[in-house]
């Protein structure tokens, strides 16, 4: 007997953004879990995917040390190591909500996942080489080299923290995601992880670290990732903690519901200072009513929220959401544009019609 | 050894745009091959999927025939097979582009997608059946049924077809897709397939045909598929036939280049009459060149395009692209717009930055 009831469960993937090198969205319309499905955690990459042979992999601490050192694979694993629940986001998130729009890929708001992370602290390591007192950033290099659109030559993944932010103690040398060795996708065998700073500061595929005596230039330090409002700007401030903000899973714009009740719902999420409050308007702004949290403060991670909507009338409603960190700041209507699209923290609003 | 040089292929995936039931479309952006990768078909639903049990399941045909019949699967594999290169477009492709935004799934330009079928003729059945003279309209019903938001009761997914139309010898029971029996979510074991129309008359999983004296007044005949320009409108117009229709593969709007040779690259369609033309615009309309076809006229089908693009100096530059069909048909800057967003064949643009 050919019966074919058990094939109809809904497939869920990733949405492509944009194919070489490779990068994908969390499809946020299917939101429930605290912890992103593996599968579906956000990839962003800069460059193609680097080879990582992992017997000929070391994780070199250079520059301005006291000591430079060589840690292999096992060294790292032999040290203290430390979860970190940790909420990854591209500054580049919700990109195609910036009006004009801005260069890059179109990220909706799906440029985010979650995950419980492992390894080493930073600090450890640096206090091991010793840092030099000259020392005032330290720069990180991905594995990961190509090209790029705008310059000749090759360039490596490289990214730079203050030395104050690479001490912190949250700061770590994951070496698991989720309880495992981290998906080569993610940046096996190490990736940094620089807890409430947008992504591009965890550089994947980690394995050299530079105490600097000078800021780092690298193209992704101070061409990419930093705030250009008019072409000529000569001012660039630097891309770095991450914004209130919060994302509606459920329902999707424009989606068409019956009469009833509805559980509006979705993430909220913040950098260093965690999202305290959400709240929900369905009547396009007018008034607002508190969203329930279903998670938690959780340090650097996002809190899920729902909203139990019982339908007025049927007609067309504007739903809209806010989130508010815990000094206070909420987001704005419009996120300041910018040349290359980043931080939109702008409150979302989606069109529904109920029938 | 640990190498993870292999691990480097970009995954591809349908695109999410709701999940109950299941909805999904093609990533246009990885469009490269005339017949669609199957997992990469899009997938268009209303109901939730039907349980099927191929040892019970026949085909019906009623109403004003002069010999009901009731045909199994092996009936209709015994039958003259016809195979069918098709193009299958959802009449709310391209929805998202309205403006303001039309309820329903925000399809951008992947809800279409093309395969190989084969199957019986509908017209041989029809005639083995023997339409009556009083027939105007032949309804198909799918085994999928289900609540829909705007009415109360469960309703199957039904629609009609006029007798001319249904009595056209291109007109399908397919009962296979690229050379094999037709996947389950693409309407197992029977779909009708409608050349030149949009895809909702395509009826999947299909049980029933009914030769009726009258016109079908199912909602999806109805209240769906019909064109409402404002809220009163009592002329409503039924969707049928697709209409000329374009989109780009490459680049992606917003998408940042290398100043040197790009090839643009997309797909061109019609219904009943073919897309013989393809023009691109890289000054924002103001001048068109020819884009090469890759792929003859084949009835009921898609062509590829491309155009190989020479960039001029650093900028940001607007790419359009618009088909023309073989009557002379182009599309148009602005589709008309329709409460529920159908048939957007509107020229698309893009926006690139070139570096």
């Amino acid at each position: 007997m050919v019966c074919l009831s058990d094939k109809t469960q809904t497939e869920i993937h990733l949405i492509p953004r944009k194919l070489n090198p490779e990068n994908h969205e969390f499809p946020m319309l299917s939101q429930t879990d605290w912890v992103t499905p593996e599968p579906l955690f956000y990839v962003r990459n800069h460059l193609n995917y680097p080879n990582v042979d992992l017997e000929k992999w070391t994780l070199s601490i250079e520059g301005f040390v006291n000591q430079e050192l060589k840690l292999s694979y096992s060294d790292l694993l032999s040290m203290r190591q430390v979860e970190l629940p940790m909420t990854l986001e591209c500054s580049g998130n919700k990109r195609s909500y910036f009006h004009p729009q801005a260069e890059g890929e179109q990220w909706n708001t799906g440029a985010i996942s979650h995950a419980i992370w492992s390894g080493v602290p930073l600090r450890d390591v640096l206090q091991l080489a010793g840092i030099a007192s000259e020392t005032v950033e330290v720069a990180f290099e991905g594995l990961d080299v190509g090209e790029r659109p705008d310059l000749p030559g090759l360039f490596s993944y490289g990214r730079s923290l203050p030395v104050d932010k690479a001490l912190h103690p949250d700061v770590l040398l994951a070496t698991s995601m989720n309880g495992h060795p981290i998906p080569f996708k993610h940046g096996y065998p190490v990736r940094l992880l620089v807890p409430g700073w947008y992504g591009m500061a965890s550089v994947k595929w980690l394995h050299r670290i530079v105490a600097m005596n000078r800021p780092f230039r690298g193209p992704f330090q101070v061409i990419d990732y930093v705030f250009v409002y008019t072409p000529d700007d000569p001012i660039r401030t630097p891309v770095s903690e991450m914004q209130i903000n919060s994302a509606i899973a459920y329902p999707s714009d424009q989606e068409v519901l019956k009469h009833g009740t509805h559980l509006v719902h979705g993430v909220a999420w913040s950098g260093p200072h965690p999202a305290t409050a959400v709240e929900i308007s369905t009547d396009n702004g007018k008034t607002w009513t508190s969203a329930q949290f279903l998670d938690p403060v959780v340090p650097y991670s996002w809190r899920r929220f729902h909203f139990k909507w019982d339908t007025p009338c049927p007609g067309t409603y504007h739903l809209q959401v806010k989130a508010t960190d815990a000094l206070g700041h909420s987001q704005p209507y419009e996120a300041r544009w910018n040349e290359k699209g980043y931080v939109n923290n702008s409150i979302q609003q989606i069109t529904v019609h109920v029938k």
